[in-house]
């Protein structure tokens, strides 16, 4: 059995992922991956869709045990991508996706050389902060914060693979370059490393 | 404008390259290069079309003068890639698409790095025989010959960027595999120098 895909997507703010990763969790090529967190669920939440809800002390626990592949905390809560069920997937042939921020993203890529690492954009930076203005829901504050961490998110491009880029209203055509993203490292010579070995076999 | 893709596709004999290729054609998605040859042409066959046909003393003259990316001799004929004629294709944007053994794929990438080199395949060794002995038009010599030349070209794989595989009855996929090779490279992060100069634009 071949071993999955290991894919990562990072979108800054006002990218648009949501759109683009729903096509593809509609496509049934990926198992999306759920993380774990230690923020308590919010109504409507269930446990093992939007999160694995555990304890603050079985995360530490299971960081000591290397089962989080990489792990980040924010405003008090650990958020983290389980170790052992990630490979499972990978084990059984099926590609995995990850949804994770640039230095999440690193630190799989430190674990994992051999997954593939997307970054999508926004065209341009204009259209970022217009999208991110578009929405009203947010403080100027707010917006500029969200800016400036998208600013250096996108900095850091050259640590990712390929670059997909999400214009507005063709979606579609950002989550189709995914797809052959994975279909196209699927027929990489660098990832086969028996090639010869099962044609002459 | 984006610089055109150089795609370069080799198949040891046996590996249905005929109909993936005319599928490719037929997708519009690729300018197929026409080469040049010493050769007379035979019925039918209409220069600038099948062939440029030129004399011998100018193909040699070409190859002084550096217009030729690759060249071969077979059976007392030159056959080569005119360059000029790629480097337009390229400049205009459009991905060019280049029929060539496993030598000439080699001096292509000596040239020019960003050249994309896929190998077309049969599954196995056992059905490339099955395929090249399913013909019945060859003598047996002659088909040990070019089983012997096929092996010796597979062996080369690691000088390529991917495999795709052309299982019997499904050229179709093979085709979608060269697309999506296609489109992913174009996603890739190191053929893009200005991403950051193009965001922040």
């Amino acid at each position: 059995m071949e071993q999955g895909l290991l894919v990562v997507v990072s979108g800054p703010a006002g990218s648009g992922k949501g759109t683009v990763l729903k096509e593809l969790k509609d496509s049934g090529d990926f198992v999306f991956s759920v993380s774990a967190t230690t923020r308590a669920p919010r109504p409507g939440e269930l446990d093992g869709v939007n999160y694995h809800f555990i304890s603050h002390e079985e995360f530490e626990q299971r960081i000591v045990l290397g089962d989080m592949l990489e792990y980040t905390q924010y405003c008090g809560n650990y958020y983290g991508t389980p170790k052992k069920e990630a490979e499972e997937v990978l084990a059984s042939g099926k590609n995995l996706l990850l949804e994770i921020e640039v230095e999440g993203a690193a630190s799989i890529k430190a674990i994992y050389p051999e997954a593939v690492l997307v970054m999508l954009l926004p065209p341009t930076y204009a259209e970022q902060e217009e999208r991110l203005r578009g929405r009203g829901t947010e403080t100027e504050e707010k917006i500029l914060a969200r800016l400036e961490q998208a600013k250096a998110e996108v900095q850091r491009i050259a640590e990712y693979d390929y670059v997909v880029y999400n214009h507005s209203g063709r979606s579609h055509d950002a989550a189709l370059d995914l797809m052959a993203i994975v279909r196209a490292e699927k027929c990489s010579v660098t990832r086969k490393s028996d090639i010869l070995e099962k044609f002459f076999s």
